[in-house]
């Protein structure tokens, strides 16, 4: 079946991209398949059966310092505030978080001013030099006591590894803030879908030329398949190749959506539960999409090993299994214009927007190769 | 590409039961095509963007007498009640429709009973043996000022054809009732799906032989397809047979939504406008989907002639057409195993459960025809 000009493997926000770029830019025609029932992959949101809107996979707090991707998204939807506030459950309270001077204050029972707080921390801090594992990063930065209460048990329940045999830079992803900004993340833009994810990336593929193939397995279908231009693979890229040389490990969540009949049931999107309770966060998403209802609902968040990826398993012996992959992912180029693109392909936790800036790189290259073609 | 078994196009209710059996019952590999971008075909509903959830192509009240089809569907939603109640605006008031004996008793102003209102109607009908048109048969039953009231203008509206030029059967198909029964239908099974049609079409596909390619224009891929067993069409036959023998009439619809501060605008699901607006008929599916919340969405239809098809159109001339493309149906079956089921195939104003029924009907045919071959 040669009708297509592009195949793509997984319809989320990299297939939706690049979907949309070939049909728009190049007038190609594309073959977007996924597994799932759905677009969006894990971006996907949804109406619960109770009628609110809920985040399929977990919630998707779009941030982003881009101004590009930021343009490029703004022409298929509308946007509402990122009303993105994190707090976490220890010691029977709640507190801020990421850590800033206000969790510092109610934690240590003081007032802090920056200068005080700056000097506060040093004297909780352990010096590291060139710490090693997360967890001496984190007892470096802000001590041992802070590190327990926070870090320690999340990160066990997260990764089910412990903190010192995790690179550093797993817990340094979260910043700690000399200031009383209690907002999630500080990024430029922090902006959420006005009417969710999956209508803003219906609206990118809503164009006769991409053809739309749900419920559908590309392995099955892919030998009887073959583009005229190039294909895009964004699935895992171990199954691609049968796990010939071993399985990725990846972390997958459960989760248990609980119905409150009361418009609010936390004071904000998300808490962590870094201790006392099995599930890791509680995600009341309504917070962010701003739907107005009688009822709303939780998501309890519980981390496993196996399912549905979402985390690849920062270790580096699981990097270098993905190096050896890559090999193959060359050797497989050699043959054919195949890309692979996105968090499952590369083994890599992107946010949304970075795999957006991925696909739109990925566009460029696919694009050029016509150029050379012809 | 001989990899399916059954090629479907028309992810409608039609396509998704055949779906559903030749994959659940014959272990087929099902391909289900459509040209739009969501499955259920008219009976599609969504969430506004007021999150109010909606029927995209206008009401579907779903009733039945047969319990088959009670029974078959069951298995892939829960009901709730349906909540069926129309009522027709005229002179200035909104009375009961179809009319019964509250109707007539507002309308002349006066109390009856069971049997005043049939000597009541007697002496308001004008005898007419043997009525030939609408308006013939409608004034046989009710005389001249209910015909006037409530029939005219409305079918004047919906068909831009006068009642003189409309075969009886087109206002036959509205009961009129002599007791005080103010639900919309008398069916047995009157019931809607709880959480929506998509999502219980959604449930009856959700099976991993079935792939699903939205966008999609058979048409286009049809000459690159040949099904194992057999090709379901439940699209436009003009359109199969690129109109050859001319374009079979449809009637289309106009919806403007309009949201509403407040739980409910109407006091029941629908209300027709026989006179006085543009519109035929405002249709408030929150009566009907039960959900609760502060906000509503009243949805103003407009009966118009070019635009996705909705009604056959119910002229002699219209069906005689029809009958020259049955002809060449007939012809196309006897080079190739495909079937025409539904409204746009068939020419017919089917309700969902009676194209539901002919699904299952075409089913069995289908699988028939395997055992001829084995």
């Amino acid at each position: 079946m040669d009708f297509w000009d592009l195949v793509i493997c997984g319809a989320g926000p990299v297939g939706c991209t690049i979907a949309e770029r070939a049909s728009r830019e190049m007038k190609w025609r594309v073959l977007l398949v996924d597994k799932r029932n759905h677009i969006g992959g894990n971006c996907h949101d949804s109406y619960h059966d109770s009628g609110v809107l809920i985040h399929n996979y977990g919630p998707h707090y779009f941030r982003t310092n881009n101004k590009t991707i930021f343009d490029y998204l703004s022409k298929f939807t509308e946007w509402i505030p990122g009303n993105y506030f994190v707090k976490s459950y220890t010691r029977g309270e709640l507190f801020d978080f990421p850590i800033n001077i206000k969790t510092l204050e109610q934690f240590y029972n003081c007032d802090l001013t920056v200068k005080d707080a700056e000097n506060f921390v040093e004297k909780l801090r352990v010096c590291i030099s060139n710490p090693a594992n997360s967890e001496e990063f984190v007892i470096n930065k802000v001590g041992r006591e802070l590190y327990e209460a926070f870090y320690l048990g999340y990160t066990l329940k997260q990764w089910e590894i412990h903190p010192k045999d995790l690179d550093a830079s797993v817990c340094g992803r979260i910043p700690v803030r000399f200031n009383k900004d209690c907002r999630y993340s500080d990024y430029k833009y922090q902006v959420s879908p006005k009417h969710g994810f999956t209508k803003m990336f219906q609206n990118m593929i809503n164009n006769p030329l991409i053809s739309v193939m749900l419920n559908t397995d590309y392995k099955e279908i892919k030998s009887s398949i073959s583009p005229r231009i190039a294909t895009v693979y964004t699935g895992a890229v171990d199954e691609y190749f049968d796990y010939k040389l071993g399985k990725l490990p990846w972390r997958s969540l459960d989760f248990d959506y609980q119905e409150f009949q009361q418009p609010y049931k936390q004071p904000c999107v998300q808490i962590n539960y870094p201790n006392d309770f099995d599930y890791t966060r509680t995600v009341e998403i309504k917070h962010v999409t701003g739907q107005k209802s009688h009822n709303t609902i939780v998501a309890y968040e519980y981390s496993k090993s196996c399912g549905d990826p979402y985390y690849p398993v920062p270790e580096q012996k699981n990097l270098s299994l993905y190096q050896r992959y890559e090999d193959l992912i060359a050797s497989e180029q050699s043959e054919k214009n195949i890309f692979f693109v996105g968090r499952l392909a590369t083994y890599r936790y992107y946010n949304t927007d970075q795999v957006i800036e991925e696909a739109l790189k990925t566009f460029d290259k696919i694009s050029k190769l016509q150029e050379t073609q012809n």
